[in-house]
């Protein structure tokens, strides 16, 4: 572990192995600013085909990142959708050529608020502009580009991943056969904005911060980010999940120890993700990208709103939800298919019964991982059968 | 306004004239430690009758105190429970004596970790006993025998209050003729103690806590505070109530700002709220009444359980919970009518349909307030038929 002085460059020095295409294109954001010269990280897994009808491109949430599956290089922990994409998982590496980008604002490699600013030279910290999931998808449109990608097979993505998704789909009608938005929304609720204006306060509160300056000094606003993450953790559990879990169990102890400690394994639990989340993660990243997910409401960007936003769409639509995310609920994925079906498009919709909340599409759960292989495997057959791709 | 420096005193001296009794029995509290000489604040509305048999107890929930309803004579506010309880109300003070105390451990006038601690001539900071509801409940009863009061017509409470009531109904099981419980659990939930812990994360967190020796300083912890007042707004409104109430509209402006400023109503709702509460709360008394609901379960206490604990009761119980409450469910509330029954004793529930959740018991809830009248002055004409009370 190097010195705190010496961790900016540390951290910099770390991604000089992972992939990265530099877009020299201007790309004008949302909120007016333009970016140019700026990286997009990735990672692929599996090959493109002759035919390149095989490729799927995955889209990350919130802390997520390119590396999907296998091993992190950076953070040396597994890959966080290595129960969906692998040899022989539903979204079968040894068959379909696996596509994952960071999004810009992110802090694994894209172009975010740790990068440096070259008009200062130093780090952007709050100096980088404010950015939306628009923004994100089409910085990540460019690398298809460049890795030879004119359709693909199929997008899919949970959470802020699927946001992405439906974007993606709404700006770029024809760049996908298939897509499988999951757990998701079109719009963010009110419950939603308000947990990530709590999370944002956590690391604002925290005097390290310092108007997210703290990059030039080499430290972390810890324990604000720490309390954001746990934020975090909370919203990806069911009550059921959580007290099925946890319950009242003590951590390591026979009794009450009458003190402010972690008398509880829930509360263990959430300490160590907290802290274990300050190794890996930026705190301006979490600024920038919950904001991105609070602008996200696909249906003002349309003036027939929603049901236009998927007008003329001839992607084949697979919605999946889970009966006890409270975040992004069936309810939310619901609205989705009723717009899609009021614009005609090609939907399914699927419903998963689990009491693992939000948190699980990334987990273990046998009915969803079913579907999601049936649906893509039945569209590459269709896929392959279709001329003039 | 005082000078920063005066403010402890300043805040000593405004509670001198609150009701107040010094209890000078020791009490022995469930963390082995001892307390004596200590104050209970409290107030009353209405006048205990003749016959002394309408009097009822009202328990306050985490942040409430004893100025249940007319204006807080210390922070200018209305009364927590002027929906419920006045002239004329559900709880008729024309009719009834009501009767609330400031739980042990809070900043309204009670013992708590503001106090000066007689061992060091200092405010007891995080040198509090950590103290239970049980405890809370304990001290309470105290207060009965001052006022002359041998059986209540009726005790009540939401949320923490509905706890204690639970608590003081095991505890003292002849001292109570009816009982409402409202939106509450005989133990706190593995997800309401990650609540607390985020909140008591967030007080933590801010440097300005300094291990809860801030009052030493004249200071509050108040961006950690804040926050975790947040954290109890979110939880107190249904995700539907929030929707309607915020959904995406913006704070007094066309559009996206693109920034970190309080786009939407429900952020500058959020901040409001956790930086009003800063003015009129203690940050260490959240720390010590969060960990009392945590430790919180009522089936520990007894060798046979729930049902045990409410073994011979005679007490007449009406549980109420509210359908969008996702902090205390109907769930919870039903194993405590399940728990009840069981044990033989009088109860009946009533589930309020509502989208406004837990807050619910705050509101103008025009079927919860009918249904508390109800119960409550039908109780009343028992109470007065009933022999040697």
């Amino acid at each position: 572990m190097p010195s705190l002085a010496g961790l900016f460059f540390w951290i910099m020095d770390k991604f000089k192995d992972i992939k990265k295409i530099t877009i020299s294109k201007p790309l004008k954001l949302d909120c007016g600013k333009t970016i140019s010269n700026f990286p997009i990280a990735y990672e692929t897994y599996g090959k493109l085909n002759h035919e390149k009808n095989n490729a799927i491109l995955v889209f990350h949430a919130l802390t997520g990142d390119q590396f999907v599956t296998e091993t992190n290089p950076i953070t040396n922990k597994e890959g966080w959708w290595i129960t969906a994409v692998g040899p022989g998982k539903s979204i079968d590496t040894n068959k379909y050529f696996v596509v994952c980008a960071n999004v810009i604002g992110g802090c694994m490699g894209s172009l975010g608020p740790r990068n440096i600013n070259p008009e200062t030279n130093q780090p952007y910290g709050l100096d980088f502009p404010v950015i939306t999931i628009k923004d994100m998808v089409r910085a990540q449109e460019t690398l298809l580009n460049h890795l030879g990608v004119k359709k693909l097979l199929c997008a899919t993505g949970g959470s802020m991943g699927g946001m992405q998704l439906l974007q993606f789909c709404a700006t770029f009608p024809d760049k996908t056969f298939s897509a499988i938005p999951i757990a998701c929304s079109s719009s963010h609720s009110a419950q939603n904005i308000a947990l990530n204006e709590l999370a944002r306060q956590a690391i604002m509160a925290d005097p390290v911060w310092d108007n997210g300056k703290y990059f030039l000094k080499n430290v972390q606003p810890k324990n604000g980010l720490a309390v954001a993450r746990m934020v975090g953790h909370i919203s990806y559990l069911s009550e059921k999940g959580m007290q099925e879990k946890f319950g009242r169990k003590l951590q390591e102890k026979a009794d009450y120890e009458f003190s402010f400690n972690a008398d509880f394994q829930v509360e263990s639990y959430l300490r160590h993700q907290g802290y274990a989340f300050v190794e890996r993660f930026d705190a301006n990243s979490i600024l920038y990208i919950t904001r991105a997910m609070d602008y996200f409401d696909l249906s003002k960007q349309f003036r027939g709103g929603l049901v236009e936003a998927f007008r003329n769409q001839k992607t084949k639509f697979l919605v999946i939800s889970f009966t006890s995310d409270w975040l992004y609920t069936t309810k939310e994925n619901k609205d989705i298919v009723i717009a899609l079906n009021s614009s005609g498009a090609d939907v399914s919709f699927s419903e998963i019964k689990t009491d693992k909340g939000h948190d699980s599409f990334l987990l273990n759960e046998n009915e969803f991982l079913k579907t999601l292989k049936g649906f893509i495997d039945s569209m590459y057959e269709k896929f392959k059968n279709e001329k003039g791709i």
